[in-house]
């Protein structure tokens, strides 16, 4: 057990505890009250969000903005088929027909220059996923966006502290660029509260309801702040809001970003420039960060040349106790969907659900156990 | 401050900090964990539930429910109009038109009586209330259900430990008589998480699409059991699952289920007696426990004469720092419905709006403060 490296795993902070003591000294443990709040300015103030309101997870911020954007039986969404089943279901919960998008042949994401010959007069939004934290190529997206007059909703599951590099080289927070951004802080994001998330509102005019549709439906929030004198159901909804256990559990969290993130990314990097020998002799395909994008240590990844090498290598890690993983199934193909796609074949959805493999990463890596990951991929490839 | 009388505090039992140490140290802390499963199970044998999921609040599990039961546009759903929004946010999100029904005039629970009539071919689903954890009268409700083949989805979200006693006199748990039943933890409930529910699973057909729908669509359960060797994308469903932390905290309040109920009864029997008086003078209307229904002391409520009546009341006991409350808002005059109702009277519904008032209850009150707010009651009435 002591020599396991796991390819998770929950970090503590420190101030964890304190908080969620705190919350319920405070006497309110359900949800929105000063830890909801002051996670939602924190992440209000680092994405330059008109709006953040945390929510029990990414996937329920996908379906609030399903809501927000007014989705109905028939329209249709884009998004890549190489994500979560979630990104999928918020929007099919609503009726959605979803259309799926290949990969870019260098980078997991969708492949923006697909997007356009997919929108029809039912389209009503894109859903671009910030993959391993990687952006998006969002210049092209909103260009889209723009001309057939779509809702562009980022799933940053991903992508807390990362960026999209624009034409003028301003880095732009992700999640904060179309008209909704989701979060992650699943056990296995960056900043983690077990389960739980985040909706960003980039919009004025989406921020009332959205405080209403967060609140199951009534007009709760302007209540407490005096703006109507009782308050009631005005709209359909639901709870969206995680108990302030978890936002204070959260809180703690986002207070430490700077360290965790440093850390993460000096990970990366380590594993970067110790496998360079193995993805210069093409064994590997590294991992790639566009011009337009930048790393927050979310993932390191490497694509293997096929699904069986990926097998082989995991097995071989496994032996070594090092917990390496594959991720997400291609949509289009998966069982649910299969019967309701038109066809299209999708083929780097397909190679990354076959070929992409993901390496240990959480902050209490060590630099030795990096090094014995390391060795470990170098030893299977370059063993006779 | 120190003489305020709260309506609502969170209490704990006293394990809680523990079981959260224990789920971080467990290195798991989304959801489905050990915590998770012992409240499960702890449900289960306290329901006999075939089944029982933890979810992350009594919205989520009454949103599992409509879809389980395949609810579809069109569909109709029966239920009380004296509830919370989320009683028929989760079905009208499915697509569902919800016919609400009056209250019974001794109770504020749905009266059966009027069920039958408002079913119609297109009728799908009934959803009796257990308002303040009393039973609704089941053995009509089955009845009914069955000569139409409806649904019976049981929202006990206050309802934790009571019982229906049917007309053999045998004690059945709230939650466990229809196809699905709910549970709140919200921290005004009796067992708190802050936020968070649970649904119980009552039919052995609903089980494996159950974990399906609650697991993101995803068949995660069967493959952690071992029986699909691969998991994927298999249905729709949302992220249902509460994290560990939550579940942590919901186990230790589990476990003192019997101290709490102990406590919050008796609080409830300080109440009824110390009113009496005011009671048959009948100034104020006593609550009222028929004899198919047992008391789980979630609620202390009365009726007023009048609005007017509980608007003064609620004033003067707060001027002696006593919070009292009133509760749900009619949903069939809700804003957002009152276009879409059908316009028949429900005139029990309005009363309870209305007059309804619910007293301080939680279980760190005080014999002593008890007495404060029965003697600000019947200093209220018997003044001059």
């Amino acid at each position: 057990m002591k020599n396991m490296i796991l390819f998770n795993k929950p970090c503590l902070t420190g101030k964890e505890f304190d908080y969620i003591h705190e919350a319920i000294g405070s006497g309110q443990i359900s949800g929105n009250g000063q830890f909801t709040k002051q996670c939602q300015s924190f992440l209000e103030k680092s994405t330059s969000a008109k709006k953040c309101l945390l929510t029990t997870s990414c996937t329920d911020a996908l379906e609030m903005s399903a809501i927000l954007a007014r989705i109905e039986p028939g329209d249709e969404v884009i998004m890549p088929s190489f994500t979560f089943p979630s990104t999928a279901n918020a929007f099919i919960l609503r009726g959605a027909k979803i259309v799926f998008i290949d990969s870019r042949p260098d980078h997991p994401g969708v492949d923006e220059r697909q997007i356009e010959a997919a929108v029809t007069e039912r389209t009503k939004a894109i859903v671009p996923v910030h993959y391993a934290g990687v952006a998006c190529d969002m210049d092209v997206i909103a260009a889209v966006a723009t001309r057939h007059a779509l809702f562009v909703i980022e799933d940053a599951a991903q992508a807390i502290d990362s960026f999209f590099i624009d034409a003028t080289k301003k880095r732009i927070p992700l999640g904060s660029i179309g008209e909704f951004g989701t979060f992650s802080f699943h056990e296995t994001k960056n900043i983690q509260a077990g389960e739980g998330g985040a909706l960003l509102i980039n919009r004025p005019e989406h921020i009332e309801r959205s405080e209403i549709v967060w609140e199951k439906g009534t007009n709760r929030a302007a209540f407490w702040r005096g703006d109507v004198d009782k308050y009631g159901w005005v709209d359909i909804g639901s709870s969206f809001l995680p108990s302030e256990l978890t936002a204070a559990f959260l809180y703690a969290q986002l207070e430490a970003l700077r360290t965790t993130q440093d850390r993460r990314i000096d990970i990366w990097n380590q594993y970067n420039d110790g496998l360079q020998s193995i993805f210069q002799q093409a064994k590997l395909r590294a991992p790639y960060v566009p011009s337009f994008a930048t790393n927050n240590g979310h993932m390191f990844y490497a694509v293997c040349e096929s699904e069986r090498i990926r097998a082989d290598l995991i097995a071989f890690l496994r032996k070594k106790d090092i917990y390496s993983v594959f991720h997400y199934q291609s949509l289009h193909a998966a069982p649910y969907f299969q019967a309701l796609h038109d066809g299209r074949d999708l083929p780097w959805a397909d190679a990354y659900s076959s070929r992409l493999l993901r390496l240990p990463m959480h902050p209490e890596l060590t630099n030795s156990q990096i090094a014995r990951v390391v060795s470990g991929i170098t030893d299977f490839f370059n063993s006779p």
